[in-house]
């Protein structure tokens, strides 16, 4: 990427690592977002693939995330009727129509040339709260365009120009972007084997955001996130982030309870229990092992979501009943993209839903905020 | 199936899914339950084979309800001499010849063409409780009339049609069928991947006890279970339930101490913990695993009985040491229908006993009633 | 066997089940007991090697009594000088010149034809205490004329006719064995797949002792053991059996603090904390995740000792430093005795006496009863 | 080795398992130490390869100590603004670039013609320490004057001769390295299968610093080790070890708080936990499993360095946390220098460092020194 390379100079040069055609995926034979990873993994390029699915050191954490919900066993409540199960929960003051929503990653232009546009259709479509990363593959403007009435959050990276910082959040809610999801772990990338071992270039403008120099999207992420220990970001950078717009701040990557508590005394309207999908640092938590840990700290002064191997209806039921508002999750909505666009991510949403819903009719409650730590119980403390 | 399937209007059509012939199986060389897994399963078609033998979601539970019993150990005591051990057990007020009976479990007619019929001879024969399936092949008048001084129970589903269900108890009483089981954890079936992804159709009249319109028998088990959400079913239809017949009352499918308490308040004869054999909610716990609680909560006020992951002697020590008054199992009556019929079944039969006898003697008792908690003690909760 | 088949009654039969020949093994290249278990596995009938090493039910504690060991940490203590390991031990208030003897197994003459002449010499070369099975292939006579001065005692099993359990007694203190070792976990034969399925007949006269009828030793140990139920063996026939023959009674197959405190009230001179080689009941704790609990309760009272999983030097230690006086072991022999007769058995013990004094020096003690409590801990109670 | 062997009598004969030449390594494509492993693998002799990578017995601690790692997680802390870490850490009393050193390990000849001359200039280039082994290939002198400004320390083992003892630590003196590591968990070898297998004999005048009679290096190191119990070392030797050189004196392969305490009464300057690479005796900890029980016993009295398992940047993060103000490793650079000499320990470094640097940003501080007991949970003890 050059200096010469500004939104709208010309076509948008191919990405480096384009997906694989591939047979059209019967959707309705897919049932579950496990279902979806084999088909995904056929129709991505082989970077992609590893970019997308690899973790941090040896992948401890990213293998942790899935297997933590063993340390959990649901207490199922019988004969309390449930005629009918509403999804709907109120996620920084408004509704959304299932507490599960599309956590940012990068480039989903890698899984389908309609990239984010496909994924915030699909995303309204199913009424669930969409993240927008700052590293996406579509611009702000154009993924809002794409589904004017979906709810959207915009996922901001500070960038170490601190003028295109304050351009993407200004950028963010002139686009109707409700919300500012802070990026807190990563001061710099964590270490992927395969990303230091090829480095991982997805080509000039790969990125629809960020297109200046001095930006991340010079095409090599990790040398860009290198940079970032030059960036000022503390708890003191909040402030002036919260002046740029008046927008709700959701501060993603928390894993402590200390940090929890730090977020509510700095104003942070919601704490975000993510372990970055494996990617940072390996060996800490699978965020399930630390959400009651946040939600004590944070102790109903702000929202608490978690992401990190939500795959079935279960999973969203035990990271309630722990006490986050939401959960949010990423490489299945990938998946679905990868196999079949917007149709695929809301086939994804689809079954979600229908999982949900089972989930929780079985559980004996009528809704999300009906889901109480008494339906979970914890077995181990990890191992 | 139509409004014309009524009982008796013809022959009854071929199941869908019918079994496969096979050589004959040499049952006195089958010395455990397990023995009868692979055979069965060569005599299952393949549909109905996964239908008996799956769970739901990712079948943790159903894995975790076999490998629970690795959390305790059994604390046998020495030169307690033990003539002669009796299983007899009371059960529900009179005796049963031994602690274990047939669990419900739907259309035996998958596995033999005798179906509940030959299940409810080998049972009698055994002198253990049979609970025969509202969803089972055979009605309930042919299954009394099977085995007609056999103890049995009827397991129910309460349908959309009240009047139905409460025909259905009636006939259950007429049948000589002395208690009621009614199943509480199904407000809806389960999430099992491959009923989604197939349906599971047993075909027009696969059903021996709905043959009307409105009840479950119509053919697509998962359709007509998505409407029990709008059948009323809470603690409060118990009284109703019971004003129909003169039954003692067992609630099937209690995971929880606070259900458990409320059963007694209810008027419960006993309290059956079970997870559905794994193919309800993914991620509940073992039977066993809670199984304490639930004993602790009931306090002797009513009978606890437990399902789940029983297949050897030792498996049934470590319930009735934790407070099983009994215990059922379906899967391996299933196989051993499939294998040989009646003669398959009272292979089963054979075998639990043996293996029983042989247990409670190592563990220097006479009976099962004699089995205490001290007999177990717990190494882990879980993992 | 019939009621010809009186000792001396012409020449014995061949065993049913003959070792297979092989050519010789390498002894010095074999340096763990493990080493020997794949050329013992080639040299056994493989009857004889499912009836050695097989377990009952499931074999969840055969296996479980290998992998306890995991849930032990040794600590070893530094610069203690030790120029000299004395492995020495007072066992029953004689010396033995290690702490680990050959624990009683039936039909040493499935695994070599000299059967317990070979293990008992070898025994006595070692300077290790060897335990005669009654289920021996050799008389009791001919094993002590083997090894004059090699230190013995007699495994009894209480047999259906109580004057042929006296007789037993009253031979084997004849013979110079110095201790009774009374099996209580033998109230009837734990249930076996292979023996149930198989049977499992080593034909007439395989057994050395029983040459009666009446006894065990009529060719199907199955059927014989099953009597055992009317056999009368409580506490109380304690005394009895102890006016026999004034020889040390050692209780074998204890596995709680209750029947450990039984046996110290009723004069036992040692408690053998053992799971019968996971051949008896099975979900049984291993023996070592009960060890303390025996200990505990017996409080200095009588000895005890341990047998089950004992294969190398560091499992000897955890097994002393839980208290435990002495630790016995069997297949490793029976599998040197299958390669090599005498010349194997001895191999073996020679490579556990350097394993134990290599694991003493390193463990900082001087001999076995330097080792304590504190040199282990335990990191787990199970799984 | 005969008496002939004197230091500079003619060439050095060549090491019996010499290395095998394969293609050059491209080393920026190796971004993990793990990277190492197979290709080293395969310029190791068979012999060597088995020396260097064995355990003692079942090689149950060997394992242990590379999957202890999962029994603890990280806490990282975010917007904790890092502008710039630095690896620098006091270690006795002076400045160490990195917290990681080469922990000695004997014969690095087996991994390189150049042997801990490579490894010394390329630890000098890193700034972290280097600790010769007393059975190093290279003489205490040429490893000093190869990296003559690298910090070295020298580990001791002391000999069957009182006199060779001082004479080694005289000559370290001498030489400049500044401070005795003296191994304390070797008073015998342990019982490594392959070792007592086949023995392992380098040759001749493998050993660069034991080319007298009487010393160990003649060749057997097994048999050599056993003499190791005649040698006096006790706590009360250290007084007059300390007197032969004044040079702080370190205490490696402690594992116990008691051990621990005693060290720093007997003034011990620092206390190396370590299992001794899992080569010692089996069944004992992992070192970071009994890492805070030494620091705690320690109480700030002396320094503590934890070896065993260190392989990413992670697990010296988990080590600092629990206390240790250094780690060190030998496998890893042993991996490196069998791969491309001092280039391949470099290149180890480079990576340690970066993924260090990566670690402690991701963790929200700016160096070893702040890493607390609050970055660390532990979620097992064992299993």
């Amino acid at each position: 990427m050059t200096d010469a390379d500004q939104p709208g100079d010309g076509p948008r040069p191919a990405p480096s690592y384009p997906p694989i055609a591939g047979a059209p995926v019967d959707l309705p034979s897919l049932v579950s977002t496990g279902d979806f990873e084999a088909p995904a993994a056929e129709r991505l390029h082989p970077v992609a693939r590893a970019y997308i699915e690899g973790g941090s050191f040896d992948e401890h954490t990213l293998r942790d995330s899935l297997a933590a919900w063993d340390r959990f066993r649901i207490r199922p409540r019988v004969l309390a009727q449930v005629p009918r199960v509403d999804l709907t929960t109120s996620i920084l003051g408004r509704p959304a129509a299932m507490p599960v929503g599309v956590a940012p990653a990068a480039l989903h232009g890698l899984a389908h040339q309609d990239g984010e546009l496909a994924t915030a259709r699909a995303a309204a479509g199913a009424g669930a709260i969409n993240v927008l990363s700052t590293m996406s593959s579509q611009s702000i403007e154009a993924v809002a365009a794409a589904a004017p009435h979906g709810r959207r959050w915009f996922q901001l990276y500070v960038q170490p120009d601190p003028g295109l910082t304050r351009e993407l959040v200004e950028r963010a809610a002139a686009a109707g972007y409700e919300a500012l999801c802070l990026t807190v772990d990563v001061p710099v990338l964590g270490y992927r084997d395969e990303v230091v071992r090829h480095h991982f270039d997805p080509g000039p403008g790969a990125y629809g955001n960020l297109v200046r120099r001095g930006a991340w999207g010079r095409g090599n992420e990790l040398e860009g996130a290198l940079d970032m220990r030059a960036v000022p970001l503390t708890w003191e950078s909040l402030a002036e982030i919260r002046s740029w717009a008046p927008m709700p701040l959701v501060l993603k990557g928390v894993l402590t309870a200390e940090d929890a508590r730090l977020a509510v005394v700095h104003g942070a309207d919601a704490v975000w229990v993510s372990n970055h999908g494996g990617r940072q640092l390996d060996r800490v938590a699978a965020g399930v092992d630390v959400l009651e840990e946040v939600v004590q700290a944070v102790d109903g002064r702000a929202e608490v979501y978690l992401d990190g191997g939500i795959r079935r209806g279960p999973d969203v039921l035990v990271a309630l009943a722990l006490g986050a508002r939401a959960v949010f999750t990423a490489r299945p909505f990938l998946w679905g993209l990868a196999c079949a666009g917007e149709a695929g991510v809301g086939r994804v949403f689809e079954i979600l839903r229908e999982e949900i819903v089972r989930s929780l009719v079985l559980l004996g409650v009528a809704g999300p905020a009906d889901v109480t730590r008494e339906h979970v119980m914890v077995v181990s403390s990890g191992r």
